[in-house]
């Protein structure tokens, strides 16, 4: 496995998306689904598949439909979402619920959702069905589960970190994890070796989310894409807005409370995290993860090369600025 | 086949309903799900798949399962369509987004799809999983595009009467189509037999709606449940109303435009709706669809019995007052 795979993996990937099948006469329906795959995205969790199937196997390209079924899942999660959170931007596009109206955007992501499910079970060897389709549904759960935990936040006063890293794992990290344990699956490793490659997933998904959070207060607004300290101004409950309300609760309170600019009031919390050291905490947290999923992906069955080829996009993703 | 059989299967379906298992800690997610199943309905697709099944091979439970999927695949349909139609009241009770909101029920409606498709596979014998998930993802596909021509319609001026039949074919008939297929595939019956129970049932989905939309113009008060007339004051385009604006465009347009009370308007359009005997000719063409229905299943290869059981039950449907 070379450092080219991840560019093969995703032309196949956009290649692939752009011809999808689409159900005839349901141009209305199917708009806003085409609409959402032209507007780009890392593909991070279809490489990861294809990769774990390469890594496992020898051949991606065995894992490229379930690749495509957990990218399709997630698109759907996002226009879903975009509806719950009334947002109007997404990958510097218009959201498809902005475009074409919420009813439009819940109908397309239902479709998009057995789309997933179809792409999933199509030409999937019967001997892999059953488990391709349980480890599918069962994340699926954990991901609206998540959502639910990340929804229920907004209206708690007081989220400990520990919740807060579980309604990450369940929002975020478990469709990482599926998405390489499902390349492992198809590719044939057994039941513990796909297990590791869910744990590297996992851990990297935690690190990612992290890097994310860290990102919205740390990040160089030069090459962060959208305005700095966003989480910020909309009271967010990210791991460091709510490691700072736990360790200094009235001096957030204070920062939080005073009035005047949005730049301001960003200054005056990231003034708060700073004493408090959070960058390097959360940093230090990243890091942590990073080495949980590096550990996982070193005690699977795969060559060196592979594992390093892991470790490589692993220290990517949480050295990434945007 | 006797009479009783329809209730023993409704018990059956109720208790399995009120037993389902839920992901643990996911409480908020899934109380929506189990007040919508304890609101009530009809259960007629998961009995038609255990009467499917019963007939074909004297056990109906071997299609307990996935009776039980196309009734949570329905309910999910509802949670979501009353969130499009900011609709108040279903069977009688609050819906779900009017008492939990709108971002509860998108995502208690997600949540209720894939453990549909997860109560699908479940015990499902391998041989039979393939031809079940295809039928059903297909007919999901039919549904959401059912919806989306029925959205489409309200924008529309004028729609002919042909695509108001394949609207509902679409948006109802299709999934009684698949509860009767899937009970027939699940107990065995081969392409052809399950294609005549599909038959069946689509042909009954059509008689249904058309009997719904006359129920709404010229059913009996006491007996209706709901106030008679509701389609008429929301400019819904159902048959009748299709129909009348086909055959007498400016007499509607006058019924319609003019102001004064609800009950005027009833009057003046059920008053069209006499002109061109639209009653009768509902009527007409509902049998028209029963009979289509009960020629589907003379064809099967199933008994004597089982055939008028079915036959029962259609003319049961198309004679309903409510």
């Amino acid at each position: 496995m070379n450092q080219l795979l991840a560019t093969q993996f995703l032309n196949t990937i956009e290649a692939a998306l752009e011809s999808l099948r689409y159900p005839y006469g349901a141009a209305t329906l199917c708009n806003p689904i085409k609409y959402t795959f032209a507007s780009g995205g890392k593909r991070i969790r279809p490489i990861l598949t294809m990769a774990a199937a390469q890594a496992v196997c020898s051949k991606g390209e065995v894992a490229l439909r379930q690749a495509l079924a957990i990218e399709m899942f997630h698109n759907f999660t996002l226009i879903h979402d975009d509806v719950m959170d009334h947002s109007d931007r997404r990958r510097g596009h218009q959201t498809v619920v902005r475009r074409w109206g919420e009813n439009q955007a819940i109908l397309s992501g239902d479709a998009l959702m057995t789309m997933a499910t179809q792409m999933l079970i199509s030409d999937c060897p019967a001997d892999k069905l059953n488990a391709a389709l349980e480890l599918f549904n069962t994340t699926a759960m954990d991901v609206y589960r998540g959502q639910q935990l990340d929804t229920d936040f907004e209206h708690l006063s007081r989220v400990s970190v520990n919740r807060y890293v579980d309604m990450v794992r369940l929002k975020t990290s478990v469709l990482l994890g599926c998405a390489c344990r499902m390349g492992a699956l198809m590719a044939g490793a057994d039941s513990a070796q796909q297990q590791l490659f869910y744990q590297y997933g996992e851990n990297l998904g935690v690190a990612f989310q992290l890097r994310d959070d860290w990102l919205d207060s740390f990040g160089d607004p030069a090459v962060f894409g959208k305005n700095i300290g966003g989480d910020i101004v909309n009271h967010k409950k990210t791991w460091l807005f709510i490691t700072a309300s736990h360790e200094a609760p009235e001096t957030m309170a204070a920062a939080l409370s005073e009035g005047r600019s949005r730049a301001a009031l960003i200054a005056r919390v990231k003034k708060v995290y700073k004493m408090l050291k959070l960058s390097e905490r959360c940093d230090t947290l990243i890091w942590d993860y990073y080495n949980r999923a590096v550990d996982a992906i070193n005690r699977t069955d795969i060559s060196e090369e592979s594992r390093r080829w892991f470790e490589a996009l692993a220290s990517q993703m949480c050295h990434r600025s945007k």
